[in-house]
């Protein structure tokens, strides 16, 4: 195990207060990672807990100084390894930052520090009858500044985009320990280059962000749920060009396919059939309504819509929830699909198409994997009106993990080919962090990582943040070279 | 006159063509500024219009070799000096360059050249039945390269934000000529730093955008446009809370004083009254209907908010437009008020501040005036929704224009002392170009600007694109030091 040395934990102490600093061995664990297991060591020299900025910025400028890197930590849900620490670090979690500063209800906007988690970003919103509208499954452990750091993503992107459209304003302890305060509460700010957006998505590379000040909107006034069922991906795309449209305005349009209906049912223990009953593909369609008067037209209107796609051929049956109740219910297959995954190890791929190519992409991706993996079971799901499909692949009873792990990786190099063809992301929402940086190069283009090598160097020449993340792995060495 | 080396002017007839390279006197006084006139002069030694990237890559590469800076040019429709070319650049004009190479209407996009204009854009958009949001008054002549590079704004931030939030991708050539493809059609893509954002609004120092991918919306169903008489700002800003609180979807929420409608009237050659006639401040408001079926739901809301405006004493007048014919005379009144001011030479502050202390600012600023400037008349107009305030002083007769515009100059600084006081922003949508650096401390932080200095090291080290915009200008050298 790495150590600090005595001068740096005695600086560090005192910064931090003796609670502040944590060098014990189920805290290294307990801190050094995020939900994603790709393999790595787990191994950072401490865990930092500072209560306040200055705090942080004598943590950033002591690890400067020793040049112990540092991984900065949110709530450690990321899928990715973004927070992972992997040789020695000081992992620098921001759990006790997390008051919502200020808030602002008639211009719509709220500041608060960056360890808030995103559930209580969305109370203090509520509080003042607004919505903070990012979305997604771990909200109540995902912090503020983890999910800027990663640009979450979500149930509500159609509608909504990701965190990076609601992102006003950020504080930042830079590598020099000095804080950069970038945009804030303006709607209006045209006075040189947007270095918020840059720190938006950069997985702690750049900068520690310490507070955000964040965009706030006016919730819907009621909500529509409808659950379709279609023959294939095909159909799936046709009814989202209906939807677009319609004037309707829709929040989300996930899809499942009819191995996640088995699974969810597996996993309640129900024996039976879906909501669907002979569904090969399902889609989740939500509309948002500005005014609860609005409930009885849009009905109407998407009762239209659904009939004339049956007509069509594109749909065979739909469910439309009339109580919340209901609505509740209709959602549950979508949620619940990643749990009823859990145990059986499954390898994701979070890929990214434009929506046009979808069905393409879904009819060679399950060839390939007929060819390749035959052995394999996959479950498809996701956001598909973003383009952004969840691909599972589900480990074999038979097989050891590290067996499944190899197979699946080797596949995956296909799979992001694949994607790179079709003009796809290898990531859509979950970022690169350690478990894709050897693929970037499939999406990002040799021009465009070295300009993002040389804005890091700009920002951190000295690599003090998050070494080994979201950049592809130097080259293996030649032997004799 | 500068000139260019003969070896360098070979260079670049080779590159574009006879026709693609002038040196002619009347052109670079054309392409050689932008709508501000600062006092600068302007002399650029060539002019370049290639019609094609392979073109710019071969002028990026030759001005690089020879140390001839570049700059890029669009429409020229600025108002900040940030395309003028003082001293021996080259000015790269995109205007050949105006392609709409690509419309995906189902997922909502286009992909065009840099030199297409706002217009065109527009009409592309138009004519698959959907909207690019951004629209400002020189929309037919500014190009969508100078609109990137500026991140425009316009008159319906308040419902579709600025240029910057349509920017889906773009196609940037790089100081070292080689080309940057950053973002495109994907809704998602969670792979690394957003380069994309980092263009949006430098102002042509970190490289020439080539080509874009816009997103797109469905236009809305119909508008309600509607002119209340309220009697100071803070009336104003009452009113925008009920605006906000109504759920209603504003589209603007506009603003301007007695003076404006004086200088309209005054322009037009009409005499007697203004649209409502006692009033101290306009407030003009739209809001779009997603469905036609929902006009008249929408008025009632409207009525009512208004009515409650009226009993707490908010609003003294309202008139409601009922017809296309009247939605188009009502805007004219704020539309007008740029064009009636021509001649009076104004001189034009573009400020952002919190809403909420908009009224405390303009106040202080009238004191201000009154104390210094006592013999100016001043107008003011804007996007008060956005916090946005044209503030424009008018020439007096009897002042010389050079006398005008010292005085306003060193006014000018006291204003934006009480910009940065309020925590507002020097320039709201105009940007900094030549007219703003000196005040740009006012905006942002030393740390900021020293983080803006690297990133533009970072991407071009040599300062080939845009010298001297932008940028505050390095301090004045002390004698014998």
């Amino acid at each position: 195990v790495s150590r600090l040395s005595p001068a740096l934990e005695a600086e560090l102490r005192a910064a931090l207060g003796d609670d502040g600093l944590s060098l014990d061995e189920h805290d290294l664990a307990h801190y050094g990672t995020d939900r994603c297991r790709g393999g790595w060591p787990v191994a950072p020299a401490a865990v930092a807990r500072p209560r306040n900025v200055t705090a942080v910025q004598a943590v950033v400028r002591a690890c400067a100084r020793a040049a112990v890197p540092i991984v900065p930590s949110g709530g450690r849900t990321g899928l990715a390894g973004g927070a992972t620490a992997t040789a020695g670090e000081l992992v620098l979690s921001l759990e006790r930052m997390r008051r919502i500063l200020e808030v602002d209800a008639i211009a719509g906007w709220l500041r608060c520090e960056a360890g808030a988690t995103v559930q209580a970003v969305r109370d203090a919103a509520a509080a003042v009858e607004l919505l903070y509208p990012i979305d997604f499954a771990s909200k109540g452990s995902a912090q503020i500044g983890g999910s800027i750091a990663t640009n979450a993503g979500g149930v509500n992107v159609l509608r909504y985009g990701m965190t990076r459209q609601w992102v006003m304003g950020l504080r930042v302890v830079l590598a020099s320990g000095e804080i950069l305060d970038v945009g804030g509460p303006l709607v209006k700010n045209n006075t040189g280059y947007d270095l918020r957006q840059l720190f938006v998505g950069s997985e702690g590379t750049l900068g520690v962000v310490v507070e955000a000040v964040l965009a706030l909107t006016r919730p819907p006034a009621g909500r529509i749920v409808a659950l379709a069922g279609t023959s294939d991906e095909a159909a799936i795309v046709r009814l989202f060009a209906r939807v677009r449209a319609s004037g309707l305005v829709c929040s989300a349009f996930e899809c499942f396919d009819a191995a996640s209906v088995r699974h969810v049912l597996a996993h309640r223990g129900q024996t039976g059939r879906g909501p669907l009953a002979a569904a090969a593909q399902h889609v989740l369609v939500e509309f948002e309504l500005a005014h609860e008067d609005q409930g009885e037209a849009a009905l109407e209107r998407l009762t239209d819509l659904f009939a004339a796609a049956e007509t069509d051929g594109d749909v065979a049956d739909v469910a439309v929830a009339r109580t919340p109740a209901q609505q509740t219910a209709l959602w549950a297959w979508r949620e619940e699909i990643s749990e009823s995954l859990h145990g059986r190890d499954p390898h994701k791929a979070d890929v990214a198409l434009p929506i046009s190519v979808v069905p393409d992409f879904v009819r060679r991706w399950r060839a390939a994997l007929e060819e390749h993996l035959p052995e394999v079971e996959a479950v498809c799901f996701g956001h598909i009106g973003d383009g952004n499909l969840h691909l599972n692949l589900l480990r074999p009873a038979a097989w050891p993990l590290d067996r499944f792990v190899a197979r699946c990786a080797e596949f995956d190099e296909s799979v992001y080919a694949l994607v790179e063809e079709l003009g796809g992301s290898i990531s859509a929402e979950h970022g690169i962090g350690l478990l894709k940086r050897a693929h970037v190069h499939h999406t990002r283009s040799a021009v465009d990582l070295e300009v993002m090598r040389r804005v890091k160097h700009a920002l951190d020449p000295s690599g003090l943040f998050n070494p080994g993340k979201l950049f592809p792995p130097p080259p293996p060495r030649v032997p004799g070279a």
